[in-house]
C-alpha cells in the first residue's frame, strides 16, 4: 500500500524557506504569485497489515513536529 | 489560486533522507514498512492569471532539480 504523508507547517508559523522561495520566484520575473510556502511530502510504502492508527502514530511521533505542522495523510493504492 | 507542487527523487536516486526516516521508523517498533522517500511539497498562492506553462516553467526552473527529481502539479481552488 502507498502512502503519502504532507506535512506543512501550520497557519502564523514563519516560514523563511517559503519566503526565499517566493523571492527568488519574483526576482526570475513571475508575477502573480501572492504567497508560497514550503513543506515536506514523505511517501512510504507499507504493508496492507498497517493500520490507519499505525500510521496516525507515526506522523505525530517523528514525521511531522505537532508543535508547528500539520499533516495530511494520503492513501495512493 | 491554490497550487500545490509536489517535489519527488527520480526512482533509482539514492535517498539517504527516506532512508534515515525508514531505519527510524523501524528502530521505533513501526512493522511492515517497505521504503520510504522524501521530498518536497511547495504550496503556492498564485493569481488566477498565472498560466501554467508559468508555473511548468517555475517547477522547471527553480523548484524541481530536473537532473534527479520529478515534480507534479496539483491545482487545489
Amino acid at each position: 500500500m502507498k502512502v503519502r504523508v504532507h506535512v506543512s507547517l501550520k497557519n502564523g508559523v514563519l516560514d523563511p524557506q517559503g519566503r526565499a522561495i517566493h523571492h527568488a520566484l519574483e526576482g526570475m520575473g513571475f508575477a502573480g504569485i501572492n504567497d508560497v510556502r514550503a513543506g515536506r511530502l514523505i511517501e512510504l510504502d507499507v504493508a496492507s497489515t498497517v493500520t490507519d492508527e499505525a500510521l496516525d502514530e507515526m506522523c505525530r511521533k517523528l514525521l511531522a513536529n505537532m508543535v508547528i505542522e500539520n499533516y495530511r495523510i494520503e492513501k495512493v493504492a
